[in-house]
């Protein structure tokens, strides 16, 4: 049930409840598009903002906290590769017509209030002197300092911003970070999609792998004398690696199969030469990548000079070893935004995850 | 009154009456960013779908008339320059929250049907076979042919239409060509936004300026011995010059206006570094100078080779002079699709105009 505020900030942020509507309409239209990965919608009240869906049993738990916890899944990235390529591709206008996705596009904006929340949160306030941010203080006073001081960041982060305003892409889920997936080693099950609406594809992408590089970091304060966590890093590495690279696979493999249907973006009638497709296809995932790492990226810095934290930080305990993995992070996720451009590949990205070392 | 078909086609073309509902609610907005350029609406009935608006007297003419007789208009840089200004600025998110702008983003989401029209006639049709293209055949055989088959200007067509359908920036007129403008040498007018909803700025600019550069080419084949219009196509050159350079000037002036107030996409906190200011601004205006030129070549080609043609170049007689003017057009067209992006300023434009001579 969506209380009239935010959960981790308390009544003094208010926040309409409207939005279990939108959550619930995204459940029920991703959870028909990707079944195996979405908890299925008994019954909603909208009235109450109440939800009635599958309770995901034990043993599932919070993926950000497995992650914490150095627990391998070795299907996650194909499923999440699965989620992402049928939830985005079949709400974009590479499947749709453009009157079913203006509609669409309608309907979801009226979730104004959660992008208006995103914006601030993501957006805007890690750039600027703001109330509600926050930081591992006084250790990382300078390197929130340096953020609100970084116009390349300031050009960066405005393009994303208007772009994430203005352009209906897909449905996204809206908050895919690592605390909104329940896993086993078998299943893997994406909630709370409150911030649905139709926005860029990469902003789900990125937010998936940027929360992985955020536990990638976390792995060094974690890591005790029965454990360095140094295989685990690997798997991590493996994990994004193989999530973008399947994601592509499976986007692609879907684009392929229904490139002859009604599709408004690449009519059969033009891209019917294979060799233009893959060229257009090519063009098509490059600018993808590019927009999913910044993204990606502007998500890994709110994280740590923002308003909300995660927990793979804020769980280690000494103050020096978590800023000294936060900081890391942070200037990966600096990197990443001014740099996304260069990228050709998630194995590029990967060596610069890994180029990022103690300070 | 709006009547249940495409007027220029018949009534084999089927087209909702609803687009007056659009028209009329454009006007009205427009009308009260900038009044001094659009007609008043007195009154709308959305049954009849018929609008009464201000009868915009002789000697007004259609813009496009007068550019086929040679008249110069002196003051349609600086009025279309404001037009677009005011209506572009001030229904963004450089003026807007992003509450206010979402919900009209989804209120004109309603005006579908023509969005589909635009996409297929500008975005699709020209680049493929179909009923409705038409060309100056059988001199532009080849050159019709070569559009269809040249995968370099589809990649570039795919990602415009792409951002035309996706991205709502600014509530555009939509059809903004010089066949909805009528002109005296001391007022410009600009009627007929049927076409009007949120979409890219560039489409409403390009519009404007594609359609200038077409009567620029269209002068030859209005040259006669009394006159060889090579003063008036050095007046349409500067003309597009200014109308480029002078929205820039207006347009920044409106942003740094307005710069504190409660425009979502740069917010005063973050932005109030002049030098950084600057920075952003100079980025922003070039995206835009290059959505423009992409948008309207788009135009240009359609209008040659697409099912809607132009009266600067169909009133010319002879099939074989009209069609070296044609194709001269069609180059340029798309030179500056292809190239778009390498241009900095509309005089490097304006310089590949001139350079496009006879066959």
């Amino acid at each position: 049930q969506a209380l009239p505020y935010i959960r981790c900030v308390g009544d003094s942020w208010p926040m309409t409840r409207e939005r279990a509507y939108f959550e619930a309409s995204a459940l029920r239209e991703h959870g028909r598009l990707c079944p195996d990965h979405v908890p299925e919608v008994y019954h909603f009240d909208r009235a109450m903002s109440l939800i009635g869906m599958r309770y995901i049993k034990p043993p599932h738990i919070i993926l950000r906290k497995g992650l914490i916890a150095g627990v391998e899944y070795p299907l996650l990235a194909e499923h999440m590769a699965d989620y992402m390529a049928k939830t985005l591709f079949f709400t974009s206008l590479l499947y749709n017509s453009t009157t079913e996705h203006k509609k669409q596009v309608a309907r979801y904006c009226e979730n104004v209030e959660m992008c208006r929340l995103t914006e601030q949160v993501v957006f805007s306030d890690p750039y600027m002197v703001s109330k509600y941010n926050r930081w591992n203080s006084p250790l990382l006073d300078k390197d929130a300092e340096a953020v609100r001081e970084d116009d390349g960041l300031k050009l960066e982060i405005a393009e994303l911003k208007s772009m994430f305003i203005e352009r209906a892409q897909a449905l996204i889920h809206g908050d895919l970070h690592t605390g909104s997936i329940m896993v086993t080693p078998d299943s893997t099950q994406v909630i709370d999609p409150e911030f649905a609406f139709y926005a860029p594809m990469g902003y789900d992408i990125g937010a998936f792998l940027g929360n992985l590089i955020l536990a990638y970091f976390a792995q060094d304060g974690h890591a005790d004398q029965a454990n360095d966590r140094k295989a685990y890093k690997q798997w991590i590495l493996k994990t994004i690696e193989e999530s973008w690279n399947l994601f592509q696979q499976k986007f692609l493999g879907l684009w392929n199969k229904h490139k002859d249907g009604n599709g408004e973006a690449y009519l059969p009638a033009i891209y019917n030469n294979p060799e233009l497709l893959s060229v257009v296809q090519k063009k098509y995932m490059t600018g993808l990548l590019h927009d999913s790492l910044g993204f990606g990226s502007a998500k890994m810095i709110r994280r740590i000079v923002g308003i909300a934290h995660v927990e793979d930080f804020d769980s280690i305990e000494d103050a020096s070893k978590r800023a000294s993995c936060e900081r890391r992070a942070l200037d990966c996720g600096k990197a990443i935004l001014k740099g996304r451009r260069q990228f050709e590949s998630i194995e590029q990205v990967i060596a610069l995850v890994q180029s990022v070392t103690h300070d």
